[in-house]
């Protein structure tokens, strides 16, 4: 295991991530409207889990819905500047008249925007999820941020390197797809999870969170025996007091696989939230290097925008 | 291939379901919230896909987010009228003073709500797709809504049936896992899709929309020969003027992999769907049937519903 690779080296430079203060300027508003895709869009599907005060829509495509209008608060987050799908919504709200809000750290969006939090650039967009996630911790839930705690909460992930490097041995062994279940207020980290996978470990991975499994998924995980030997099942607990944790135990008893349970330390909400992000960063960072692949190698995205731009 | 299973059968009667012409009393409201699961959850999915002019949240939860207050438009689906988190969402409308539609056939939904289209009983859930998504196209989007069309683009579906049944078995004879793409406006059939096949034919399925899915698995699927072969690649394909189509076509160049494309056809939007739910109905009941399972039993969901009552 290789921990010097510079990939792992700057998914664990996340403590200067969370010491960003910048935030927006309040104003009354009806609804948060959060555009982003992939690694840039995954902080605004975090955030909409989190945030249950006033509606948070996260828009991941080309269009903004019609409905928005300029009572919304709008974010584009892009952290290149120059997401296609972004820009194109982002475009959109300003022939709207709504004021365009950016988390950036530079490109066509900075261009546009009309207020803007620059981030800084050198990652790639999964790297910078504390650089996206913050302003909008700041701007909408600043009385419950602490960022000594969440440094303790990061530190805490990563002082479980060993146990974090025998699950990811153990998936990349297995030679087996990855399958995450979570529930709330971990929902979004069941996506987030698996699109780490994609990126980093170049896995595929099926995400789900209940109790909405339980409707469907549930029966293949019972009844089918060859299909669910194809899966390594791993699961993010949740609130351990919803009614969910009791429907993990039973997906357990149901389908007869043992899951690796990852359980979320911390004090309140923000600490655990962090720690899981660290934790299953250094995770998917790890099962990339033991699978034989640079975690950092995402060129076929790259080159991919650049055939979509030329056209 | 028996055509004269049951459960084949109650698929093929979705010609009935779309005739129900019941809708809700209009009002104003700034949005619409609409609570269900499994089965009885994805219509507002996809009715949230297709409606544009309004905010429209799907709560999949035991819990209706803080923000939704007397001005929403709030609407309860749950088929058999006892869904557990259904019903404790709707209790806690009732709480708010929000006045409570639903959609059910019965159960304590029935007795709870404050006004309420009472649908046919007998089926399961996810047969009665058409019944639940009626009365909200009935109610927001009747303008658009000719029945006659409904049935055509239903007949035209079910005229497919060769064509289905040798897709059905290259699915089952590949035991691989259904993999399904699809983009706007048929975004959440992909979702859809994948359920049918969990609950109908027992089968896994991973699915993933466009554009999203070129920020993270496209990764995997071109990076990872050995894995990308555990998949059965199908495509519902959306907008054709979309810029979504040809990332569809790089999809396919950069993986290597040739996808079953899934057509919906129709003059209009709501016929184009109405041919995939009876389309993709029919597919996951054969592949369900020609891999020696009954597409009917669920017993294992209604197990558990019975389990977490008892605790």
């Amino acid at each position: 295991m290789n921990f010097n690779d510079p990939f792992f080296k700057q998914v664990d430079d996340i403590r200067k991530q969370i010491k960003i203060k910048e935030k927006f300027t309040d104003m009354p508003f009806s609804s948060i409207v959060i555009a982003g895709m992939g690694g840039s869009g995954v902080s605004g599907r975090i955030f909409a889990s989190l945030f249950q005060i006033k509606p948070v829509y996260v828009v991941d495509s080309y269009d903004l819905p019609e409905f928005v209008q300029k009572d919304s608060f709008f974010i584009a987050q892009s952290y290149s500047g120059n997401t296609e799908e972004t820009i194109s919504v982002a475009e959109q709200a300003k022939k709207r008249g709504i004021k365009v809000h950016a988390v950036t750290s530079g490109g066509k969006l900075k261009e546009i925007s009309d207020e803007t939090i620059i981030i800084p650039s050198g990652l790639q967009p999964r790297e910078a999820l504390s650089y996206l996630l913050m302003p909008l911790l700041n701007t909408f839930m600043e009385s419950v941020l602490k960022d000594s705690d969440l440094e303790k909460a990061i530190n805490q992930a990563a002082s479980k390197s060993d146990e974090i490097q025998d699950i990811a041995k153990k998936i990349v062994e297995s030679r087996k797809i990855p399958y995450i279940l979570s529930w709330e207020p971990f929902s979004a980290m069941s996506y987030r999870f698996k699109t780490q996978f994609n990126e980093n470990s170049k896995l595929f991975a099926l995400s789900h969170v209940l109790s909405e499994q339980n409707h469907n998924e549930l029966v293949p995980m019972a009844l089918n025996r060859e299909m669910r030997e194809k899966f390594f099942y791993l699961c993010i607990e949740g609130d351990g007091s919803s009614k969910n944790s009791e429907r993990m135990e039973m997906v357990e008893r149901i389908s007869g696989q043992t899951f690796v349970r990852i359980k979320p330390e911390g004090s309140n909400i923000l600490e655990k939230l962090f720690f899981l992000i660290h934790y299953l960063d250094l995770l998917t960072v790890m099962a990339g290097i033991l699978g034989g692949y640079n975690p950092e190698d995402v060129r076929v995205l790259e080159n991919l925008k650049k055939d979509l731009s030329r056209n």
